[in-house]
C-alpha cells in the first residue's frame, strides 16, 4: 500500500546514497532553520495577532511547507550537494536512547557540528520502567512516568514514530513501518461497523552510524499457554491494560449472584517472577487491597489471594542474600503466597501446572496471571545477527558488542546498547539487562559522540568481523553499579548498597522504603516527571489510589 | 450464558418479592455490619500482624463469606421476614445521580433508617463532563475529572457495576447484566490468538422506587456516515480515544515521505457543534497546536487547520447575544475557520457534505471529525416509555415528569431526572439538557427523599397515569439559573452571569477565562478531583500539555 500513500524515491544502493541525500531524507539544516529561535518566536508570536494556521489555498502552502516542512515538496529533488554530516540514526526511546540524546552535546548536532541526529521509535515517549508495577497499583498516574521523546530531544535532531521492521548492514539502511490512520471510525460500541481505512505507511532512512536500542521482548520459554493466558508487564500498554482489568476483577467479584467459589477464582491474583518486578506488583497488589479495597469493598477482601511463583529458592535473586529473605519473611507476614521452587510448565484457562524441586507437579489456580519473568531477543535484533558474520555473532541473548559497544561485525557502523546488547560471551561475564546498564552505556556513547567524529570518514574495508578502529583516546566502556531498590509493600523496601564496605551492605524495612520511594522520585527522566510522581505520592497520602476504571 | 455463570433465584412475582427478599438480594444490614467501622478496622488492622488474605481452605472461606459477602453463601436462604426498608435502586452514575447520593441524609440509609440504597451503572465514576474537551486537549488527566462512585457514597449504600437492560415497571425489577472476563489474555500484539472467555453475568434488582439517571446518548439525527466516520465526545472513553487519536495524526504528519497533501489532510480538525462542547474542543485544539505543537513539531504547524460547523447562525446559541457575537470574533482571531448556517447533511471518507442556508451544497474536509452535537433517548428510556401508559408519555426527548419528577404513568414509583427526564411538554417549557439542571435535580430529590418516607407504604392503584399523592409538604422543584460558562482558547472565556441587571450581564475576554478556570476548580466533584484539577494546570502552566500517547 505504500504508493498509494506516498511515492518513495529509491534509493540508488549505498554509493549514490553517499554522493546525495535522498530526496526522500530532507537535510539537517532545513529543519534547523525551521527550529531556530526566530522561526519559533514567528509561528507563536502569530497566535496573538492573526491566524496561526493558514488557509488551504495551495499556494501558501507550498511556500510554508519548503521552508518548514520535514519532507519536500512533491517537486523534484534538488542537485547533489556533497555531505558533510554523518547521519546518527538512534533505534529506539527506552533508557540506552534516552541516556544518548539527553547527554550528548547538542554543539555537535547544530548548524555546524558534524552530526545530524534522527530517532526512530514506535513510542514517542520514555517510559520510566521501575514505577510500572506502582503505576498498576493506581499510586502513580500512567502520565507521570512517561516523558515525551520530543521535549528530551529539544532541537538535537528529528523523531519518527514509526516501527523498523528492517536493518541492513550493507547498504546502511533502515526499513520503517508506520500503520496510518487516515480515517478511522470512534464509535465501536455502538453496532455499527467501524471503518478503518489503516494503510502502511513505509519509508526508509539511510544511516552511517545506527545505534540499536530496542530493548527485549518478554521471554516464555517455549512455556504452552503463556500468551493466552497471562498478562505481561513490559510496556505501558500492558500496565494500563492489567489495572483496568483487575478493577474490573474487583467490580465483578461484588456483584450479585456470584458464588463464593467465583468470586474466590475472580479474586485469586498470581505472579509469575521473583525478580524486582515480579515482587513489586505482588506488593503493590498487597497495598492496594489492604488500602484501598479495605476501605471502598472490604466485603470482598477476605476472598482476594496473591500468589508469587518462582523456580528459584528465594526471591529477589540478584540482590544480598540476608535481602533475600527478608522478602520472604516480609512477604509471608503480608499473607502472599510464596510458590518457591516452582517451574511453570504450562499455564491452561484459570490454572498454573507447576514442577516442584522434587519433580512432583502441582496446580495454581488463578483469576488473572501476570507473567513478570524473563526476556528475549528483540525480533529485529535477531534478524539483524543473522546478517552478520557468524564466527563473530551468535549468542541466544542479544548482539554481541565489543569493549566500545560497536556490534561485532558490523564493522564499526553499529553501536548496540541496553537489553539488545550482549557484553560479555558468557552470562557471568556479561552485564545484566537493567536499566542502570543501558543508561550509563547511552551516556558513554554520548561521550564518545561528543568527542570523536565517527562515521562519515571513509573507512577502508575490514577483514569480516573486524572492527574499524576508534580514534585514539576512545576509552572502553566501564559500568559502575550504584545499588538496587525494590518496594516490598506496607511501606517497606530493600536496597542492596554499593559500599564494598563489610557493614552497611544493605537498607531494609520502613528505611529502605523510604529510600526507595525518594530515589525513585529523584530519578526521574525529567523536571516534569519528577515533579508528577512526587505530588503522586501527595495525593495517594491524601487521597489514596486511583481504583476507578479511568 | 447466566446459568453457568451463577444459580440465579427466581422472583416469585412482585407479591412474592414484596413479602420477602429474594436470596438473590443480600439484607441491606450484612452489608452495614461490614461497612461499620469496627469491621472495616479489623481488616485494617490485620495488615500490620499478620496475613489480611485468607487462605484457600474452604472452611475459614465461609465463614468469612457469610459475614461479610454481598452475596449469601450457596446455601438456601433465610426463610422470610417482615420488610421494612424501602428500597431506592438509582439508575446512573452522572450529575443527576451523584447529586443525589451525595446530599441524600446518611441517617436515612443507616441500620434504623427507611431505606436501603443500591446504585446500578455500567461505569464506576462520575465524570465532570464540562473538562472533557481540555482532557482532549491535554490540560487536565483524565484521572482528575472522574471520583469513584464507591468513594461518593460512602456507606450509604451497595454499587453494582453493570449495564441496566431492562426495567419492568410492572414488578418494579431491574435487568442487569455484566460482561464477566473470567480469563482473558492480554498479548494481542503478538499474533497469538486471543482467547476470550467472556461470559453475560445477568442478575435482578427489585426496587421499590426507581431513580432513572441515565442521561442520554449522542444524536446523529439520521445523518449517514456520522457513526462511521466521525469521533465522538460524551464518555471518557470517547475524550481518551480521540485525544490518542490527535497525537497519532500529529505524528503521521511528521514522517518522512508524506506528501504536503497528505500532511493538510491529516491535519484537519473539524468540529461539529456551535454549543459549548463544540467551541470549547475547538479552542482546546487551538491552544495545543499554538502552546505545545508550535514547541515541539514547529514545521508542521502551518498545516494545520480547526474548521467548526453548526448549522445555527452563531456560535455558543445560548449564551448572551453579545457573547455570541464575541466568540465569533475571538475565533476569526485565533484562525480557527467558522462554517456557520451549514447544516451537514451527510459524511463521508474524508468530507463532510453540507448544505448552506441559501440551500446551496458544500464539501467541508477533515482528517479528524468530531461530533459535538445534539443527543437522543437513551435505548432503556425508550424501552421504559413504550411501556407506561401513551396518553402520558410520548416525548421524543425522554420521559415527561410531574413537577415532582416522577415519571408520568409510573404510579409515583419511578423518578426520573437529568437528561433523561423532559420537565414540559414543549422545548421551550421543558429544562435544557445541562449538568446544571440535573444536579439541581438531583439536590431536589435528596431533600424529598431524606424528609418523607417514599415507596414502600401500600399504595393505592391509581387511575392509569395518576401519580399516587405524595407526602405534604413535599414541594416542586424548581430550577434556578446560576450562569453559563464557556472556554474560548488564548486564556479567553465568557461567562453569562444569572444577574436580572441591565449592566454586569456578562464577563468576557481574559477575565472570563480565569473565570471559567476558577469555577470549573472549585465545581469539582470532591476534594480529590479539586485538588488534581487544580495541580493539573499548575502542571500544565509550568511543563505543557500531556502530548504523548499515554
Amino acid at each position: 500500500m505504500q504508493s498509494a500513500v506516498a511515492p518513495r524515491t529509491q534509493l540508488a544502493g549505498a554509493q549514490g546514497r553517499r554522493a546525495a541525500l535522498p530526496a526522500s531524507v530532507p537535510r539537517r539544516s532545513a529543519r534547523a532553520a525551521a527550529a531556530t529561535p526566530t522561526a519559533r518566536k514567528l509561528c507563536l508570536a502569530a497566535r496573538a495577532h492573526a491566524s496561526p494556521f493558514r488557509d488551504n489555498s495551495p499556494a501558501t502552502a507550498t511556500t510554508m511547507d519548503s521552508r518548514l516542512a520535514d519532507s519536500p515538496p512533491a517537486t523534484p529533488a534538488p542537485p547533489a550537494e556533497p555531505r558533510t554530516k554523518s547521519r546518527v540514526v538512534v533505534l529506539g526511546s527506552g533508557w540506552g536512547a534516552v541516556a544518548f540524546i539527553k547527554n550528548v552535546d547538542p554543539r555537535m548536532f547544530g548548524e555546524d557540528g558534524p552530526y545530524e541526529l534522527v530517532l526512530v521509535s514506535p513510542r514517542n515517549y520514555m517510559l520510566y520502567t521501575p514505577l510500572l508495577p506502582s503505576a498498576v497499583g493506581g499510586v502513580v498516574s500512567e502520565n507521570s512516568i512517561v516523558e515525551s521523546i520530543r521535549s528530551l530531544m529539544h532541537d538535537k535532531g528529528r523523531y519518527y514514530e514509526a516501527r523498523a521492521t528492517g536493518i541492513d548492514p550493507a547498504s546502511r539502511t533502515l526499513t520503517c513501518v508506520k500503520q496510518f490512520c487516515e480515517v478511522c471510525a470512534a464509535r465501536m460500541d455502538n453496532g455499527a461497523d467501524v471503518v478503518h481505512t489503516d494503510v502502511d505507511h513505509t519509508f526508509t532512512v539511510p544511516y552511517d552510524v545506527l545505534l540499536c536500542s530496542v530493548g527485549a521482548v518478554s521471554a516464555t520459554f517455549g512455556i504452552p499457554g503463556v500468551y493466552e493466558h497471562c498478562w505481561f508487564l513490559k510496556s505501558m500498554e500492558d500496565a494500563q491494560k492489567l489495572r483496568k482489568h483487575i478493577g474490573k476483577a474487583l467490580e465483578q467479584a461484588a456483584l450479585p449472584d456470584v458464588t463464593p467459589e467465583q468470586r474466590k477464582k475472580m479474586l485469586s491474583f498470581v505472579v509469575v517472577g521473583g525478580g524486582p518486578t515480579g515482587v513489586e506488583l505482588a506488593a503493590e497488589l498487597h497495598d492496594l487491597m489492604t488500602e484501598d479495597v479495605a476501605r471502598e469493598m472490604p466485603h470482598i477482601l477476605d476472598d482476594v489471594s496473591i500468589t508469587l511463583v518462582d523456580g528459584l529458592d528465594s526471591l529477589l535473586n540478584s540482590f544480598h542474600a540476608e535481602i533475600q529473605t527478608y522478602a520472604g519473611e516480609v512477604f509471608n507476614r503480608s499473607g502472599i503466597n510464596l510458590r518457591l521452587g516452582c517451574k511453570v510448565t504450562a499455564v491452561h484457562v484459570g490454572k498454573i501446572e507447576v514442577q516442584r524441586k522434587d519433580g512432583s507437579a502441582d496446580v495454581v489456580p488463578f483469576g488473572t496471571c501476570v507473567w513478570a519473568t524473563g526476556i528475549a531477543m528483540h525480533p529485529l535484533v535477531a534478524a539483524l545477527q543473522a546478517q552478520l558474520p557468524a564466527e563473530v555473532q551468535g549468542s541466544r541473548r542479544g548482539l554481541l558488542v565489543d569493549p566500545n559497544l560497536r556490534v561485532m561485525g558490523s564493522q564499526g557502523t553499529i553501536f548496540c546498547l541496553g537489553d539488545a546488547a550482549v557484553t560479555g560471551a558468557t552470562t557471568k561475564t556479561a552485564l545484566p539487562p537493567t536499566a542502570q546498564v543501558a543508561r550509563q552505556q547511552g551516556e558513554y556513547l554520548a561521550a564518545l559522540f561528543s568527542h570523536h567524529r565517527l562515521g562519515l570518514q571513509e573507512q577502508p574495508e575490514p577483514a569480516t568481523g573486524d572492527l574499524v578502529p576508534l580514534p585514539a583516546g576512545a576509552k572502553p566502556f566501564q559500568y559502575l553499579h550504584l545499588g538496587s531498590l525494590a518496594y516490598l509493600g506496607n511501606q517497606k523496601g530493600v536496597m542492596d548498597l554499593p559500599f564494598k564496605t563489610p557493614f552497611l551492605k544493605t537498607l531494609r524495612g520502613y528505611l529502605g522504603g523510604q529510600t526507595w520511594r525518594t530515589l525513585e522520585t529523584f530519578m526521574q527522566i525529567s523536571p516534569r516527571t519528577r515533579w508528577m510522581v512526587f505530588m503522586d505520592w501527595v495525593r495517594a497520602a491524601m487521597f489514596g489510589r486511583n481504583v476507578s476504571d479511568i
